[in-house]
């Protein structure tokens, strides 16, 4: 049951092929079952004619499970063929965090975990340095050290994907992690890894892109976050920023500027996905902020 | 008739106690006369418990006029006890601005309007100086002096507002008109009067904001567009943007500076009014951008 | 002689290989005429080991021209094998405008010129296109039309070379210019021709950047402004500013957003070069804001 | 003495009334004894005609100690009337951090303070809650409490003050101390205690200031870092940032979204105070960056 005693808000993604009476279909389903429509944002692509929406609502007593009530709408999707998933707010996403030996990203996720600032369980830490370890364990999150090599790729990659799963892990988080995941990886968790890359996409791909920069004589440095695809920074970007630089700062202070963006970028776009608010369009993804 | 040939886009503003059903009740109502919806941005005030909804639709043809749209929809408007407008996409906003001497708003405006940028008609322009007069005739908009003084107030605003009368007038914008309208004059206009104040609001009211803050030594400077009320500067904020400022910035600089982001601001926000997409919540407004 | 009467302000440009008294050297060299520095800005690039300054002083009366003091200084440029400029302050420069269709940039610049808000003398606008004679008519600027082509394209550039030449142009800006300047052209004008692009350089290089930014999902775009070199694109960054976008904007809003951005880049860029604030270091430049 | 064996950086913060010659001097005096300018940045306030600037130089080997260096200089600092200083770059600020219970703001501190990211020293941390005790004795910092009540003010203050005076405390920084200084306090640390207040300066001063925000219903937020004067709100302003909000943000969202300007905010001011970046300049600053 979701809850016959308290309240229970719960969140509809959907996206289908565009067509009219779709709002009203969902949202008379959730009025038949005594929802109370809490935010309601829907977005039609108008090269695509697709239709993205989410829907939260809100039960003040439900009498059926999550599992019922997702079969109840089964017939609904299934009639717009439609990609579809209804997750219950309180619920918290379990999440694994991939570092390497860079701890800014790791910190600014292990203390919103701290003070509950997004819906984010951290069930572990993988890492291919054992460097990060302690803080691991001041915040008494395991931690995982697989010695990625290019000999021993494939099997670390399976231990990994072992642990993943005998954890039931929602999503993988790329905290600034210097090693490339296979295709097969990358396969097993579509739309599901976030990577934080340290430059404005597609500006400045692959390694080093401070150095870029800097050699460019940009005067403004970005940040990207983005699901993990098969191709290198390609992925559908999630959220970008950005901060303005000039000639007076030179490859440290671009670094350490950069810190600051990717942190909160990546923050961001945990919070954006834990929250239910991103669908993937192809190439690009809808954000309902 | 909306049109029984060519498509049509429709645009519903709504504002009613919050309770359940209505995103389903209103989309029904759409759906039913074979309107496809495209965009559709529903807030609920979570302290005030009231609802705010903003849907466009699109008719490929219908067979029926504005105003029995509108007569359709009454009953339902009556039942939720809401507040409510239906508008055409396809119809601009009749728009008088108001200018004194400087020129920047008023060219960004009819720039703007110039290359058909926003579905808005500049009507007419009035102003308390003649300054103006070449670049309104520039552009072929009909100019009006009114040389308002303490005196002759309450004459002078009764002539603006036939002019205004007459000419069908949606919206109000005042472009650095640098005469506090009276609350007569307002009080015909709600909600419909769009002022420019080169501030960062609630900081800097009154006159000589850019002064105040270059005496401050702020770090950012700001501009505010707001729906005019009886009580200066205190009405509904539509949009506010900023600018960095440092030592190096004179008075003159800020009020450069500034330009910028008066004119930007301003025509932001009539974009947004004319668009249809603010609504007004107490002394906040709901901006579904 | 600058002036023996009113108070006259000039501004030195310098760069050269560092060295221990510069600064020192050149403040003397200033203090012995009986200026008064307003502004000094100085930056050593620690990777080249270039030394780069900007200076501003105030002569209360001054005894001498211009020549005379640029010969006084020439020694001192001689030996520190620099390269520099002594300015006039007062002095306008004496600018040409490209455009071809697009009015949004010129708009902006005729707009600036007007009010006086920077020292710079807009002395023609040459475009390939008849369409934005009579906006250049209504400022009272010569419009001059080289219609080039594949074919004519040497000899519409020879004109345009004598027309700048006849007219002592200082700087050529690019305000939305649809044509690539041949190697030929670019030579004549070393640092000396701003163009503007419609992207976050060095992302979306090249033609339609809208529309690359549409498809690859970005959530900001850019603007940059440059000095043009033979290679497309690739000149010395002056300027950028960026934008959120967000999936509900169309490839069309992205163009509206973007406007925005690239008359305030562009603008920018000429203000601080004709206000003598920037140096080109290599690929890079130095602007003492 | 600074060093004679291996190179070291100096810094000379000055300011005095405007006159010819200052900078001529001033830059003699680091040439003659072998000093190589790297950054030099000067402003002449044009209203109070007051000169402010910022040199460092390095010294390749030098033989002289700092106060024989302060020594040699001050018959200029006499002659000039000025309020000068001269610092090693090397050494850190001692730094004391006051907090109450929210742990933000404290986080990011000891998190760039561990990282080495800026020349700073913190030396202890008071609170008057014993809160944040666990995080100060992970970072192996002092950690005082001084439970501050109306009636036990002064003797709280008195033995704060001893204990800032026996640990050579050069900055104090209220990293959301919930406390409002004395006078007496406040005067023995002029210029030298930064406050971060989570309101865009002048709007919002005083307790709640996201209410305050979220009340008056504006489209942008902001955090303020400033010098703590007897004037509650009203020092001169070093730092400020903002973050765009919208209808859709609870006031626990602004508290939230103003969590990361707070932090951002003071630790930037932070840093360029102790890199001598900061002077001021009666209720404004002068921040060279």
């Amino acid at each position: 049951m979701i809850s016959d005693t308290i309240p229970e808000n719960v969140v509809l993604l959907l996206s289908c092929a565009d067509r009219a009476g779709l709002v009203s279909r969902i949202s008379r389903f959730i009025y038949e079952r005594d929802g109370n429509i809490l935010d309601l944002d829907e977005h039609v692509d108008p090269v695509e004619k697709t239709f993205f929406i989410r829907v939260s609502w809100r039960y003040e007593s439900a009498s059926f499970s999550l599992s019922e009530l997702e079969a109840a709408f089964r017939p609904l999707g299934t009639e717009f063929d439609a990609s579809w998933q209804i997750r219950l707010s309180g619920r918290k996403t379990r999440t694994a965090i991939f570092v390497s030996r860079y701890d800014h990203c790791l910190q600014e996720l292990l203390w919103r975990h701290s003070i509950g600032e997004f819906p984010v369980d951290i069930a572990l830490i993988i890492s291919n340095h054992p460097d990060l370890a302690p803080l691991a364990a001041h915040h008494g999150i395991p931690f995982h050290v697989f010695p990625v090599s290019r000999d021993n790729k494939d099997e670390m990659e399976q231990h990994e994907l072992d642990l993943l799963e005998n954890n039931a892990i929602d999503i993988i988080v790329l905290a600034r992690y210097m090693q490339v995941l296979s295709s097969r990886f990358v396969d097993r968790y579509p739309a599901r890894i976030i990577n934080i890359h340290h430059s404005f996409l597609p500006a400045f791909v692959g390694s080093s892109p401070y150095r870029q920069a800097y050699e460019r004589g940009v005067k403004i440095i970005g940040a990207t976050s983005h699901y993990v695809t098969e191709e290198l920074d390609q992925g559908p970007i999630i959220e970008q920023d950005i901060m303005r630089v000039s000639h007076k700062d030179t490859l440290d202070d671009l670094v350490r500027k950069g810190r600051d963006l990717e942190r909160l970028v990546l923050a961001k776009a945990l919070r954006l996905h834990s929250e239910h608010r991103i669908l993937v369009n192809g190439r690009k993804t809808v954000v309902f902020e």
